[in-house]
């Protein structure tokens, strides 16, 4: 019998995934040039589907690496020469941050507890600042920040560059990429596909900064530096030999998606979230991490296991062929993390439901 | 129809693969997560395999990156200090040279025409040289290196780092990792694996110089850094959420190789690549590039088109459902790019050598 999984990330592959990998193979995307029309042609819908989907104005690429990981180093090497302010609230935003300290940047961060969100009115931008780094949910502890705080500190953050990470809150967050300059996904929280591949969503502002430091005679890195990126996006090519079949995925998944309505999947995806948190808010024994309504994730609820250790709930639960993320890092035993991506069906997440009221 | 594809990379899949692509889905690797044991078992046992087919010994690791491409980058950046010395022979090997350049080092190069060897018995290897970065199959031009000439290198180079691109030659080149400290490919050549993974085998002595430059507080790379990938590697883990599926279909046609035999697998590709240049030596109006029979690939066999260009000859193929690369760079339209990989069997040359010939 087959898991159903409700982990954070790698995490259930999409409905039609299997579907669009057997075409795949029949249509031999495995074997096609990266240099040719053919996927030129499907890096070019993709990139129009992801606009669709994002909302993305005119003036901004979309390019491929092979992580999210991967797009925290080439977006501080190629876009900071000295300064970038760090939002953190877990261990994600911490690893953002400690990018910047590794490239020798001068990183400066305001931080909070776990499963605390920020109160916005007490972050300072100062002039200096060529990044700000905001993540719009932290995949450790499931704290979000409400998209209205980050509009309005990108508001605040003129002169820099505004850089978000959505991991594991694409497409879900209803971001405005007018005044979110950059931000970026990988494929394998909601997306449902197979890990390996980044997804960088970039406008002009970024790509003219790493221009600027380029001419100064600063490293701001190779075939992935962002100047080459935008270069090769400019003809719906990759720098060097991209995962072809992930990018052929992602376009299959990201029309299905478009198929649904990024409406559609936003409402459903806040009903699901609303039956875990109500959930929580009942349950003997386990309770929400994130206490503020306002800062709880849409895509990843965290529970926090009263008095106790979730070892041996998620033993029960892998009894039932149900997967659950443990907790992260010091959480690691202390906390379920639970997925509600867009694979994440709802009459999956109610059977999750039902066994967590009876476990 | 389907096509048969002759093309160097993306190439003609593994004859194995779509079976291990629907295992894979059954037993649903794109959702398990890269800390599980299950993860650790794929990589230890594609560790076992690929240490078994090149021949490693004990004080090696194989690690993996996105791509060759980024390979180059990686090792540059963590084992060299100030010099690279580069054998520069073909587009490949001059990528390697300028990420070095890129990286704001101070390489040196030996550069021949394309399609020519290099004479070792001309290459000095002065006492300063942190890495000696040799490209054993120069998949634009069809030009090889003699794994003795590169052996022979490799003992003139005791002091530093013996650097190899086997990217479209493994596993086929017998290269002696005594004397070799690292070499990497990528697997949409011989592996016949969809594009999206870089292998990098890399010995202890790579690893310590890279050690020994972080503790000089010199910028080595972030996440993907050599010692961060060791690190992780001692515990079959990747630093970050790495291609899974594709380390998992990396371990299976590895394991398909070890029963077909390394030493069946050298004799195989030599045998057709015979074929292949006895056509091109007996024809009206193709020849070899490479004419040194020392320095002719096996594994990439490159013909040009006398007094002619080579559109409408693939053009005459493709209508027979066979795909030949066009020529690199500037040969674009002077030479065909022949894959020999194992996928490219026996039956399949045959057919594209009567087709040649009638032509």
């Amino acid at each position: 019998m087959q898991n159903i999984y409700f982990t954070p990330g790698p995490a259930a592959i999409f409905p039609t995934l299997s579907k669009h990998i057997q075409e795949a193979f029949e249509l031999q995307i495995p074997s096609i040039s990266h240099r040719s029309e053919t996927f030129r042609k499907i890096y070019q819908e993709c990139y129009q589907g992801l606009k669709q989907l994002f909302n993305l104005p005119d003036n901004t690429a979309v390019v491929f690496a092979s992580s999210a990981t991967e797009i925290w180093e080439r977006l501080i090497w190629s876009c900071v020469e000295n300064h970038s302010l760090h939002l953190i609230n877990g261990a994600f935003s911490k690893k953002f941050y400690e990018t910047a300290q590794q490239l020798q940047k001068k990183p400066s961060f305001y931080e909070v507890e776990a499963g605390k969100g920020f109160d916005i009115s007490t972050i300072q931008i100062e002039k200096n600042i060529e990044l700000l780094a905001l993540t719009h949910n932290e995949t450790s502890t499931g704290v979000s920040m409400p998209v209205e705080d980050i509009h309005r500190l990108a508001e605040q953050n003129e002169q820099g560059i505004t850089a978000l990470d959505i991991v594991s809150s694409a497409p879900y967050a209803a971001i405005d990429f007018r005044k979110v300059d950059t931000a970026f996904f990988s494929v394998q929280k909601s997306f449902g596909l197979p890990a390996g591949l980044g997804v960088w969503i970039v406008n002009e502002k970024c790509v003219k900064k790493s221009a600027i430091l380029e001419k100064k005679g600063l490293l701001t890195g190779t075939y992935h530096r962002l100047t080459q990126f935008w270069k090769y996006f400019e003809k719906f090519e990759t720098p060097s030999t991209p995962n072809v079949l992930a990018i052929y995925l992602l376009n299959k998944v990201t029309q299905d998606m478009l198929k649904m309505g990024i409406e559609n999947i936003r409402i459903q995806t806040e009903q699901k979230a609303k039956k875990l948190y109500d959930l929580l808010e009942n349950h003997d024994y386990l309770e929400a991490f994130v206490k503020n309504k306002a800062h709880q994730s849409k895509t990843v609820v965290v529970a926090n296991v009263k008095n106790g250790e979730s070892t041996s709930i998620l033993k029960k639960l892998k009894e039932k062929n149900m997967v659950v993320g443990s907790g992260y890092g010091e959480f690691k035993n202390a906390h379920l993390r639970i997925a509600n991506f867009i694979a994440n069906e709802e009459v999956y997440i109610d059977a999750l439901i039902n066994e967590l009221k009876n476990n």
